[in-house]
This record gives C-alpha cells, sequence and structure tokens, in this order.
C-alpha cells in the first residue's frame, strides 16, 4: 500500500480531521496523482453532516480536483509522470454494459464507482475522496487538464462545471437562447460563465440584487430578483433554458413558470425528492430534467470548452488545514464562489 | 335566453339530476349545437364529487361532445345549419396573448374559458357543459367532425384523444419511437391507437395481465406487467416515450425508470402535485411533462389524422339518464374504454 494523508471524518463527524491515509499499489491501468487542488462541493458537506461512523465506512470527501501525475501503472499509455490532471466524481464503471459503451459511464447500469464513499469494483474498498495528498485511479477516468486553466481554478469545472454542461450542452443552448440561472453560486456562477460563452441571452434569478453587478461581471445581460412578483410576472415564460441550481429544497413552480413554451427546467443543484404541481408543467408544455454529472467524453469536451473560452471558477483559495472553516461558510451560503483547498500543507507536519 | 334540459349537480353533489337549463341568445360569433354524444371524462367525475353548492356556482359537468350546427349568428361562415361538430374543453380565450396569436389557446395568459365551471368573458355567467341537449359556443372554438368519423365514439377524441395526442406529436413519436402507454383506460386506449398509427413500436404498462390481448388488439407490441419487477427490469430504459395516463397519485419512480436516455415520461393522466426522485431524471438525463388538452389548429390536426387512420375510441353508449351509473362505474375504473352518453332521451319527458 502507498501511504498519504487527507481530511477525514472522526468522531461525531462535525468536522474532518488530518489522518494518515492508504492508498492501493498501482494495479496496470492506474495513475499516482499528486492531488494539487480540490474544490469543496455541497455533496462533501452533506456526506459530512450525514455522516455515520457507526456504520463503519471511512469518509474522505473531494470530488473535484487537478494535480500532477507521480506514477503509472506498466498499461497506462495516455499519461506520463508530471502530466498535469483533473479527476472528477466517478473514477470506474462496468465499461460493458449500454451506457459506458455509449461514454455515459456516470449512467453505468452496475452503477459508477465514486469518487469517496463508493465501493472499489476489484478489491471492495470503501474509495477516499480528493481531500488528500494522493489519489490513485484508473487512467480512463482521468482528464488531461488542458494548457492555460489554472488549476485551482480549474478544480471545481470537475464537478460544478460538468454538472451545469451537461443540461446547457444537451439541450442545444447556443447563440440566441434565452437561458436563466436560479441561484448564483458555486454551480450557478459556471452556469453563467458557460452560458454566456455559447452566446446565449443569459440572465440570472436570485432573491439577492445585490448581486446583479457580479452577474453581469459574470457575463449575464441582468437580474431578475427572484421575489419581486412585479419583475418575475414580466419574465414569465420568457426562457428557453432555466437552470435551477438552488441547493436547498425549494417550490419550483415560480421558476417553472419563467420557462418558456416548448421549454426545459433542469434541477441541477438539489438531490433528492422534489414535488411539482403537473398544471406548472402542462401550462406551455414545459419540462423538468435534471442533472449531476457527466460521461467521459462529454467531462473532456466541457474542458475542451473552457478552456477555449477562458471559464474557470471564481474561487477562494484556502490551505486544506482550514477545511472546515469552508464547509462551515459553505453551509452558509458565504462563498463567492467556491471554495478550493490547496492540499500542499499536508506536505508539513501535522 | 334559449332553453334546454341537461344533467346538473343539486345538492350534496353526489348525483346528477335531469334540470331545465338556460343558454345566452346567441352572439353574432355564436353557433347553436344539438348536442348528440358527450363523452364522460374523469374530471367530470372529481368536480361532482367535490362541488360545492354552497359557493353558489352551478355544475353541468361535460367537455367533450359531437352534435350538428342548428341555428348561427349573422357573422359565422365557417358553418351552416346542419353541420356536425366536435366541442372540447375549452371555447374561449382572450385571442390577444402570445399564446393565442400562437395557436395555443389552451395557454391563453388570460386563462381560456372553459367548456363547464368556466366564467364567460362577456356576461360572467359559469359555463354549463355538455351533459346537455345544446351548447351555444363561439365558432372559432368550434370543429368541423370530420366525415367518416362515427359521431358518438369521435366524442372522447376532444378531450381524452387531444390530450394523448399532444405529447406523441410534440415529443416527435414516428416510424421506430418506441413508446409506452401507462395505465390502459379512456386516456391510455386512445394513447395506444394514435402511437401506433404513427408507426411507434407501441407498448402497454399495466398491473393488469389479462389487458394483453385487449392491448394488441388496440395495436400494441404487447404489454410490460407494471407488478412484476422481472419484466419491468427487463424494460428498464427501454421507452423513448411514457404517457403515463394513471389517474391516481402514483409513484413516478417505476416508470422513469423503463424511459430512455434523453427520454420523456409526459404525465396527463393526473393533474396535481406529482413528486419525483430527481435522482430519477438525472440518470439518463430524462425529462418529465405533462398535458391536459390542445389548442385549436392541434385539435384540428388530431381529428383530421383520427379521420385519416379511422380512429375512435371504443365506447360504452348509455342513455343520458343514466349518467349517474356512468360516473360510478368510471370511479371504480369499471369501463372499457370511454362512456358515452347518448343526449337524445333529454328530447323526451324528464
Amino acid at each position: 500500500m502507498r501511504s498519504t494523508s487527507g481530511w477525514r471524518a472522526e468522531g461525531p463527524a462535525v468536522a474532518l480531521r488530518r489522518a494518515a491515509l492508504e492508498r492501493r499499489d498501482l494495479r496496470p491501468d492506474d495513475l499516482a496523482v499528486r492531488v494539487d487542488y480540490c474544490g469543496v462541493c455541497h455533496t462533501d458537506l452533506h456526506s459530512v453532516r450525514t455522516h455515520d461512523e457507526a456504520a463503519g465506512r471511512p469518509l474522505v470527501p473531494g470530488h473535484e480536483f487537478t494535480g500532477v501525475v507521480t506514477a503509472t501503472g506498466p498499461e497506462v499509455a495516455r499519461f506520463a509522470v508530471g502530466d498535469p490532471v483533473a479527476v472528477g466524481n466517478i473514477v470506474d464503471s462496468c465499461g460493458e454494459c449500454a451506457m459506458c459503451r455509449a461514454g455515459q459511464e456516470n449512467f453505468c447500469h452496475a452503477f459508477p464507482t465514486l469518487t469517496y464513499g463508493g465501493t472499489d469494483r476489484h478489491d471492495g474498498s470503501t474509495t477516499l475522496g480528493g481531500y488528500s495528498r494522493e489519489y490513485v485511479v484508473r487512467d480512463r477516468f482521468v482528464h488531461r487538464l488542458p494548457a492555460g486553466l489554472d488549476p485551482a481554478a480549474a478544480a471545481p469545472l470537475l464537478c460544478a462545471g460538468i454538472t451545469v454542461w451537461e443540461p446547457l450542452h444537451t439541450l442545444g443552448v447556443g447563440p440566441g437562447t434565452r437561458v436563466a440561472v436560479a441561484g448564483l453560486g458555486g454551480l450557478g456562477h459556471l452556469a453563467v460563465k458557460i452560458a454566456a460563452a455559447m452566446g446565449a441571452d443569459t440572465w440570472v434569478i436570485s432573491r439577492s440584487p445585490e448581486k446583479a453587478d457580479d452577474a453581469r461581471r459574470l457575463g449575464a445581460q441582468g437580474l431578475v430578483v427572484a421575489t419581486d412578483p412585479a419583475r418575475t410576472a414580466a419574465a414569465r415564460d420568457r426562457f428557453d433554458v432555466v437552470i435551477d441550481t438552488i441547493s436547498a429544497p425549494h417550490d419550483l413552480g415560480p421558476y417553472l413558470r419563467l420557462v418558456a413554451m416548448d421549454g426545459t427546467l433542469s434541477q441541477v443543484g438539489h438531490l433528492g425528492p422534489v414535488t411539482v404541481e403537473t398544471l406548472d408543467l402542462l401550462i406551455g408544455r414545459k419540462k423538468l430534467s435534471s442533472a449531476g454529472s457527466g460521461g467521459i467524453p462529454a467531462t473532456t469536451a466541457m474542458l475542451d470548452f473552457c478552456a477555449e473560452h477562458g471559464i474557470t471558477a471564481d474561487i477562494e483559495l484556502l490551505p486544506s488545514a482550514r477545511v472546515n472553516e469552508a464547509l462551515d461558510r459553505l453551509g452558509r451560503g458565504d462563498v463567492r464562489y467556491r471554495f478550493v483547498l490547496d492540499m500542499s500543507d499536508l506536505d508539513g507536519p501535522a
């Protein structure tokens, strides 16, 4: 086994503590990656808050990270030591089902192996995430980090970025498409940047009118104040695509009413049950969809697009030792717009 | 005012009673229609069961009927006395909003006038439906009944038919599309007929395996038993379009899992809140939509399609005096597949 260190949930999981971790010895198609930067996703916060140590599964969060290849197994041909790389929220899949064959490993019928909290397909161990100085991962689930992208600010592309890229790309957003992004957080600010770069007429929907300047700086035309009935009434049936990035459970009705005839509301911020009035879909033939990940080819396409358009996340970079502060502030919505942990402090003494 | 008779909710609304009704004198663009046949829709049953007489609004159900023009206002050019016609669930709209201008009067921003239980845009009266011997209606909301369609069996096309036509047509169903229809009732059996006539590979999903022969007779390839885990597992990700016509609240998860990658579940049978797990949408990039009506141009197109393909509903025709029996049996699911009331008995003594 290989030794590294990282941030693990221990005791009543209200905080992460630094711990020594083991990584597997490299299989023939594995890479070892020195993790330099790892984004802090809402899923991480949820996992920490709901972690049940008694269940016996260790928790090391982190599923959007960048770093450098430090070792390769004998069958690895696409990567060499020193290559800058990026890893997202899945690290393996069956490779044989129709979804895997179609490059939608994220929908693997045998369920993809999650980057953390998953079960390794070979040894049955629980996967430990990117809040760590080293990660060992199968080569086909590693992305080359395109030149020109800052590796710290690019880390969130691997989860937040692909999550909003999927509906924008799949729904054919391009010049002239009217797109609204509900919620201006980690997902939302990237949705604005990507939609604007696609040429869409892009707006932000937010309860916080003071975010209007930021919305424009990110590429939006303006901001619709979600709590202002006159403004939202004027925006009725106005957007072909609404990307709803709001992470707390909320009424979808007001957002569906902003969707144009035959348009789509894509729910990307909240995983869990959502309730919708069928009349809100029926009137205007609107559609509800959801997204939360992408396959390997889509992730590559997203990274290439972001490199071409100079898109990365707006981040607050913290030493990884401040991970609990980052999670706490994320829980209060106090971040513009994504925390990224600098893992280099794990090279020093604990 | 014009005098006619019909079936009205009275007292604690557990049953309809025959009553004398008034219809307005013809406006310049009105027709008077002798109602010959009126279908019995689930909405009628719901309206009767929830009718609150104390609220002061009379209830005469019925919003899918066929008949013959008996009088025309001076501005009516498209119809003449003696023309066979059909009326669906809307009878007026603002005519000025973007939806009306686009021929989507059913989505009128000022809300369309419903065929019963609506509020007339001119005199503020409550509209009384087609369980009646005469209906007075604005000409542009009247459809010519195509030659060759039996007027009794065609009546349900005006609500059940257009409701399932909308998603099938809008989602581009045609040769090769894999369509499943959940629930084989009034809506479902028409969805099967129309999808099969569109050339789709059409299946029925039902809890009742004994409906397999009927499913094939209606044009389906076969039936997937919804309660058989092995059968439904085999049908996973198999259908581009699932038309869910089940009228009772139910878990959408098992039906969403039958939808193929990038496919759509269209909920047409149940109006009200539905709860969906976002993961059931996310995995496979599936979409949820709903339908319950159509605009005037779409209804015309649906009627033309049905005439071309010889499609009408499979009905049980009853004298209108047996309306309460029909509603009672509909509530128990005891109908194959749509009750239609013959209104000619209203010409006799009460």
